[in-house]
């Protein structure tokens, strides 16, 4: 199994915290060793950053831990590999262009018996992972349905949701997706969620000693949502997710439950 | 106008000395200021690194320069925005997936009455710069002739080269891209490469004081090409291209040129 952080923010916000906590689950807390990746909006443009190697010994993870990218909307991703090989066209989030937007994705779980089930035309997969092929598939069922990208947003990911409610029935599909506006969180087993407003408290990881004092780090105004599979912090009260429930965030905001 | 830097190898190689001339020119010894970004291949997979900040200022910049990432196919841009807006999204490399490849991208020169011929469908530009929209409209091309991956992989680059001449009828168009196997090189204006092998020698940098004895670095099999707007090194005789040309490589070695 893999982990899964995601973040929805009204205002750009690092995110070094949470990602220091789930890092320490790359291999030295956790055994998702095989792989990470993080990709932060910036406006419609995104940037990723990803590694095959455990992320508790990557350089490239050393930097983006203590370089504070701010963003509105990250998807991020650390790997124990079950299906595809250890390889960077196996690591998580995945992107894709999609009515001129990027659209990003990262998924925890098996699937198994889905070959036949998931042909894809439109977008292909690059790597051999069920989760790549997973995703193509989210994006040509979209594009069938809508070749334009419609105003109403709600509807596509409430389509999307049905879409991985599908895919569930073939293993465990935990996903986050992302278009950089909207932050899209679905369960199968296991997903946590928590905003954090004014007033703001403070905050201890689990998987490290850092504690943080969230009124010194943010403004009265801002919201700040993060998902993960795990809890990441000790003290706070996190949101258990339900199997086949799926939350959509936007600006740190919950638009829709179910 | 902006610049570009190019590589291909037959072994994994790092890029880190072309890359410090470069960089160079990102705000010091060049007014390329308006941000850079790199794309390395790693078997089918990509990652890249972009910032709209100079390059010169860049902590990502920095890690890149430092921390030797090997690769067989590298593009690399850094860039003089005129059309577009500074933006992470306006930054190049560009990336799209087309038959379950990465394509990646680099545009340097600037077109001018080209947004009523230059229509897409397939894949959407996600910000507004000429150089996005001409490398969706040529993938729109190639996905039109070539709906599936052909076995000849020569035609789909010569068809290129000859979609990069029609781009050329509408302003300066040189162009870096690649599929990760293959690098192609067109140039409208200004493009220069050098394949180095065995006897390796030693080489400057002109746009810092950097001196690399390659032969310290390769192995005798060794076969590497880079391709750079200007020379990157003061004391090494670089091929320039004519206007119209293309220039095709793999592992290193000159597949095609005209």
């Amino acid at each position: 199994m893999c982990e899964l952080l995601g973040m929805s923010a009204n205002v750009p916000t690092d995110i070094c915290f949470s990602f220091a906590g789930l890092l320490e689950r790359g291999g030295r807390t956790g055994p998702h060793k095989d792989g990470w990746g993080i990709t932060f909006y910036e406006g419609k443009g995104c940037r990723s950053f990803k590694d095959p190697l455990p992320s508790c010994e990557s350089e490239i993870a050393k930097l983006v831990k203590s370089y504070p990218i701010k963003s509105k909307s990250v998807i991020s991703h650390i790997r124990q590999a079950n299906r595809g090989g250890i390889s960077l066209e196996n690591t998580h989030p995945f992107i894709r262009e999609m009515w001129g937007r990027h659209w990003t994705y990262a998924h925890n779980g098996q699937l198994s018996k889905y070959k036949r089930a998931l042909k894809t035309n439109m977008h292909l997969p690059v790597g051999n992972t069920d989760s790549e092929l997973a995703f193509c598939w989210i994006l040509d069922k979209v594009k069938e349905k809508y070749p334009q990208r419609p105003k109403n947003m709600l509807s596509v990911f409430r389509y999307i949701a049905s879409l991985a409610k599908q895919l569930k029935s073939f293993g465990v599909f935990n996903m986050l997706l992302s278009d950089g506006v909207y932050v899209l969180a679905f369960c199968t087993s296991k997903l946590h969620w928590i905003t954090r407003r004014a007033p703001f408290g403070k905050a201890t990881l689990i998987d490290s000693d850092w504690i943080i004092d969230f009124q010194k780090e943010t403004t009265p105004n801002d919201i700040v949502t993060v998902v993960a599979t795990e809890p990441l912090t000790q003290d706070e009260t996190w949101n258990k997710m339900e199997s086949g429930s799926f939350v959509l965030f936007k600006e740190g905001e919950l638009v829709v439950q179910t």
